[in-house]
């Protein structure tokens, strides 16, 4: 028997039939028309943004990171939830403002940002988060030609990490932003040069648990900020203090304590220099928000036995949700909460086993030597965690079959 | 300065542009319209299959797994250069008869078959191989429907597994296939049902690069399928020995060699036992075919440098070719070989680069710390190794990025 992680607290179940936004998992898939489905609760998603808001200071602004979801309905609904969506290509620029997302309240970062990219961000007004001088100089040019002023900001590259985070973006020799000691610097080029300047994106990690590396990291990126103004000589409109907020995924992972977060915050930011009295100050969260409202939904094929051992087969795999496979920037494989849709709250049985896709590889496996009540062909398998980096960071055309369906209650 | 793995023997360059089926780089970028590019080379594989023919018995079918590659014009190449098409879902069904491969030479293999996806098999007129009882009894229920005799092999889960090999499929608790111990039972279950019974599917591994081992799972292969078919007391029209044969990709791997394996096969079924006398032997490869026929191209955005290192920002990445950021099923990054394709041959600069992608995320990293000539924005980077697992393996639409154009070439 191996541990899963936790189910989010917010899922309960009516005659042992796991609900989401209120729905059996059952009529879900029968309104959505077949499994495998992704199932996307909004009003999870706007509980969450709730309790950050009155966890955190009042002025802070909620940036929503779209590449955790982008779901068309999702982005819809989310627009009013939040200050701002955060993008990461063209492609999610055209789906932000789809959306209807205001282009003042979009910015772009990615360190591979193709001309064609700055081109349309430069057109929509959006701002972006400039990766390097050679972009910077790129994003001039076409703002010329195009006969605009480019809304852009610095990208830096800190000079310290989030400790404890799941990726590291900051503190050493990375390919986002510009280091530290080069930020003041191209501040000052892209003012001189005639450009809105927006101020600064600091990212150091992703992914991080531990509310007192969360501190420190915002503490340093707010300090950082400062001196880096203060060498430019000027007030950043605005200071994107990064994310980091992680979910728990994984067996013995504990859900981040946002409060003391908010608090530290806040003090912080009665504290800060002078030079950023006037800057709004972004948190730009993907995971943290949308992560924990959506549910993958597989039905189980087979159940068979091998060796002693027993597999459950289902219809969906690591085409649909890679990362609850292991398989995409994890280095040792934990099982994410998983459970029989259908059978919710059951008392497990006392016999393991293994819950694996349909994919012809041995790295489809969704769940290992789990412990789940007995299931049977016909079953509903969800496994939670699916509403960021599911759909969208998974293969989904990997041995022709066919994608999964998404669904937005609530 | 971390170390490649070997290009393959089969690319030169003129003038330092590196050519793929007698083009250059960038005239078939020209051609396809942009980067990112995959161009895979017919000729690379006709002469893989010309030289596997030539090594192996002459009696051996040889079978494509077009799970490796499913592209459409090749899949169209493929059909009269090899004996059959493996396939591992509905949709491969689909490009499989499409490509205008004959259903008698098709076979279908996955854990996790659906009902839709056995009716358009038995329909079709293919072989399942079948991966337990109970798919036994829906494939038999659902021929009945039909007023189909099915066509109907076993895939074993072999009581030994393929040293060294990449990603074990037999030798424990597998859900691939039916245990050893119950194949016979199963074969004799579905005669018995008046189901045209095919033989024996016994895959132990995949991606092994040293001969003794594919030589001693191969003589394992045809004594089981010997002992199995005595079980039965029945010959089996075909036995599918499974494929396993690696190629190199990292620094170190020796590309394998596939001569020592032929004379043994051929002394092998020499010796075969008298049950197995008028069975056909296959031999079911993808990556072996394809994956050295493809390249990857994709254009220099940026060079940066961050804390005295440089990094080569290209407008391709993981979302592309996953496995070559190492992040699906590989537990150690190692580099595939890279090469900058308009500089092919020239001298590396003493100063390492990484190859990042175009992705805002660390995983997005094709090359750490390459030797690689001076590079410049507008470059084109060839990743090489790309003709198995690579645009239909990774998540095309993480983040929103245009997906990967194809080239066939020769």
């Amino acid at each position: 028997m191996k541990p899963m992680g936790p189910v989010p607290p917010w899922f309960a179940a009516e005659e042992n039939m796991l609900l989401i936004g209120g729905c059996g998992a059952a009529s879900l898939v029968d309104e959505a028309g077949d499994t495998p489905l992704f199932v996307y609760d909004i009003d999870i998603v706007a509980a969450q943004v709730r309790r950050l808001r009155d966890a955190m200071p009042p002025a802070l602004s909620i940036h929503y990171a779209i590449k955790a979801n982008a779901f068309a309905p999702l982005l819809e609904r989310m627009v009013p939830l939040v200050d701002g969506f955060d993008i990461a290509s063209g492609g999610e620029l055209g789906y932000a403002l789809n959306a209807g997302m205001a282009p003042d309240r979009i910015s772009f970062a990615g360190p591979g940002k193709r001309d064609d990219e700055l081109t349309a961000a430069i057109s929509a007004g959006i701002t972006l988060n400039l990766e390097s001088e050679g972009e910077a100089d790129r994003a001039l040019a076409i703002a010329a030609r195009l006969g605009k002023t480019p809304r852009l900001a610095v990208r830096v590259n800190p000079d310290f990490d989030l400790r404890g985070s799941g990726m590291r973006m900051g503190g050493g020799a990375k390919p986002f932003g510009v280091d530290a000691d080069r930020a003041a610097a191209l501040a000052r080029r892209v003012i001189d040069a005639g450009a809105d300047w927006r101020g600064w994106h600091i990212f150091a990690g992703s992914q991080a648990l531990d509310p007192m590396a969360l501190i420190e990291t915002q503490a340093a990126t707010i300090d950082l900020a400062a001196r880096l103004s203060d060498d430019v000589g000027a007030s950043p409109p605005l200071v994107n203090l990064g994310g980091g907020f992680g979910i728990a995924y994984f067996p013995g992972d504990e859900r981040l304590d946002i409060r003391p977060i908010g608090v530290a915050l806040d003090d912080a930011l009665e504290k800060r220099a002078d030079i950023l009295k006037s800057s709004e100050f972004a948190l730009e969260l993907g995971r943290w928000l949308v992560g924990e409202a959506g549910v993958y939904l597989t039905r189980v094929i087979d159940v068979k036995q091998s060796q002693g051992e027993t597999f459950v087969v289902v219809d969906g795999g690591l085409h649909h949700q890679l990362a609850a496979s292991g398989n995409f920037g994890t280095v040792v494989r934990r099982n994410y909460p998983i459970a029989i849709a259908n059978r919710f709250g059951r008392e497990p049985s006392d016999e393991p086993v293994s819950v694996v896709g349909c994919l012809c590889t041995p790295l489809d496996r969704l769940g290992d030597k789990v412990a789940l009540p007995p299931v049977k062909v016909g079953d509903l398998v969800a496994i939670f965690l699916a509403g960021a980096y599911g759909a969208s960071a998974s293969p989904a055309a990997f041995l022709g079959h066919p994608p999964p369906r998404e669904l937005l209650v609530g």
